[in-house]
């Protein structure tokens, strides 16, 4: 149990020498995405998870430790691993066994954090459209937002993976389609009832693709629901 | 009426001989849970009710006074209970009639803290599944964030009671049901356009268990009306 | 316009001979509730009002001043009204046409405070039901926070006025509903397309009745979209 | 990126001979609809942009520079343009491409204030009448909070234009739309998949117009999911 952010020593720097120390404002950044999505019901009862990436060749990595509320990370709430996914120095917390997923994407040059979220909306197109392995979104302006997108016109397709307690093999999954030659896998996929991986190449960027993300979820699943014309 | 929380002395420690003094800390983490709560809308119109364990056998239990605003709990708007569901130091204020429920559950070695909420999703679901007298939530990953469960493919049975004014009724169903051998009650349960029960080891195992139940509450309500495919 | 929060003069106690002097607690009370309804989507677009009765008989009233946004009221937002609607000291803001509702629930002696809302569940049932001129709501174990109900069993009838701009008329409507002899109007009515009034025995209640009454028509609103079975 | 808000120095005043200088309390007023907007989700994902106008012949105008995420605007995060809707002073950041269409509003004698949105539900009504160019709201008391209305008859006409990357060619209709002789648009609009234009004489008249679009969006789109009777 994380103590309550009344009491805690939330704005002390990190002592020299941990392994944390000197990246507390990467570390107050994904606190801040943690009050955030906890408070929109994206990151509710200890789920999701948040890294910043250090280093992407070998990856060294910031990640939430395991099983904290996301409304009120501390600053020693997460934990430094390396590019096997484990922790890269003694006396850290655990953190979770999805950090792997985390290890995959931050492999890329171009990445520099990783939010994963977990919202109803999400969890219920990841299944809705799981048969199809996948949904395509189309013609929303707010695709704008996402990296490298010009045009309301983009096509933008969110792949669903099947959730596992496999990690491994899921990650094996994603890295496959990160380097598909033809069609890559591109800004963020959904885990079957299970939430959202996106990325960007700061916090900031990873955190505007988790709102575009979910408000275009939003909107997918709310018009399914308007009646016919 | 609870003072406004602007005013009101919420800081200061209770005064020594008091039935509360020394459980700060507890309570103010139930008080948390409040504000929480009552954002969300799980608590409004001054239902709900929350409690911990001090004592398992003979039970004794801190729980809110009857009638407060959740929103904005002060110290001194709880009262210290016994097994028999009443005030076990003179001079306190009234608990809800509901308090036997939270005695029940109680009696539980491993229970900490009971919360009681009062969505509008867990109500309509209550009423939508009377008729089984429950439901079952499946193959969701958040479902791990519930004590003991190791993956998503655990089926969680959530049992409806009837509603009824009649509570050491209620409280005789529930214990029958929390002794069941075959399969017995776990984590929580709803009763019938009322609310949920839910508990943990402590308020924080509490609290992530409110906030898992209501998750999976609106993803199965809002699971039921997207269109067929 | 009122100015902005943070520059106000909120705290500031109102000067001795204003005709809001000494009833700053009241006023305060009030504009909490307006921050609260607010954030909550029920008092946007400086939509609804509040009042406090300082008198029955005659009536004598705080309400807001016409215009105001809800979610930042200040002290002198307000107005000190009699038993004709029209403010009864000189230089006072002008208080809204709809004053007079407040004046004819006022005149009942145990009113202290009526609050009127305006959110889109109360709108979308105010014109669902309109035809039938009203609906019931029976079953739900929120009713049991409404002033004098022992059991979720009571049936309570929201009756629906028609919209109009002619207020005296509409006025003169819900004062023959509150004196009907075989079942008069309690706790609170829709205006068709408009709004809730609702009130209480002093700020607190008239407030629980609201969060009562907003739950329960979400409720009425949502379980009208569930399947069929 | 903007910095966070915790350290940055937003409270300062502008320095004197910066094309911002003296405008910080119109700044802040946008700054803080910002704060609102994103709180409700209507301006998530770095979507959205708002202006004040400062003259109107020539336009004159302040607006959100490109990018910045709302939720947390800083001073500096403001552009002052002219009316060709380039920046009008030197060592300005970049303004958003929409910045034309701010200007053809500002064009118009009574405009103070300039905010587009971006809802949800905006968006799908939007799509969902846009085959029809619009859709009237009518009979809702809310729409007298839209200036100039004085009953809830009031038939308001929401035009919707089609998106397009030409802001040019979009400017240019609606610049014809507003100039209309017969029937004038007024007040607000929407562009199809992307979100609401409304204005005000000054910006709590914009954020007022946003506050009541915003409230009648959701309340057509649900009650065309109610079920028939």
């Amino acid at each position: 149990m994380n103590p309550s952010s009344d009491d805690s020593p939330r704005d002390l720097p990190i002592p020299l020498g941990h392994p944390l120390a000197g990246h507390e404002d990467l570390i107050d950044a994904l606190r801040e995405c943690g009050r955030l999505f906890h408070s929109r019901g994206w990151s509710v009862g200890t789920s999701s998870n948040y890294s910043v990436v250090l280093g992407n060749e070998p990856v060294d990595l910031i990640v939430t430790a395991s099983g904290m509320d996301k409304g009120r990370l501390e600053r020693n709430d997460f934990v430094r691993v390396g590019g096997d996914g484990k922790p890269s120095f003694e006396n850290q917390p655990r953190s979770s066994a999805e950090t792997m997923l985390h290890v995959i994407l931050a492999e890329m040059p171009e990445t520099g954090a990783i939010l994963h979220t977990h919202s109803v909306w999400g969890t219920l197109l990841s299944d809705y459209f799981y048969s199809e392995r996948g949904f395509e979104i189309e013609g929303y302006e707010m695709l704008k937002g996402l990296e490298g997108i010009h045009t309301h016109q983009h096509r933008q397709w969110v792949p669903v993976f099947d959730n596992t307690q496999d990690i491994p093999k899921l990650a094996s999954q994603v890295r496959e389609a990160l380097g598909d030659e033809t069609d890559p896998l591109q800004h963020g996929f959904l885990i079957r009832n299970h939430g959202l991986y996106t990325w960007g190449n700061d916090v900031f960027a990873a955190r505007r693709h988790v709102e575009i993300f979910e408000f275009l979820f939003e909107c997918v699943a709310r018009k399914m629901s308007l009646p016919l014309k």
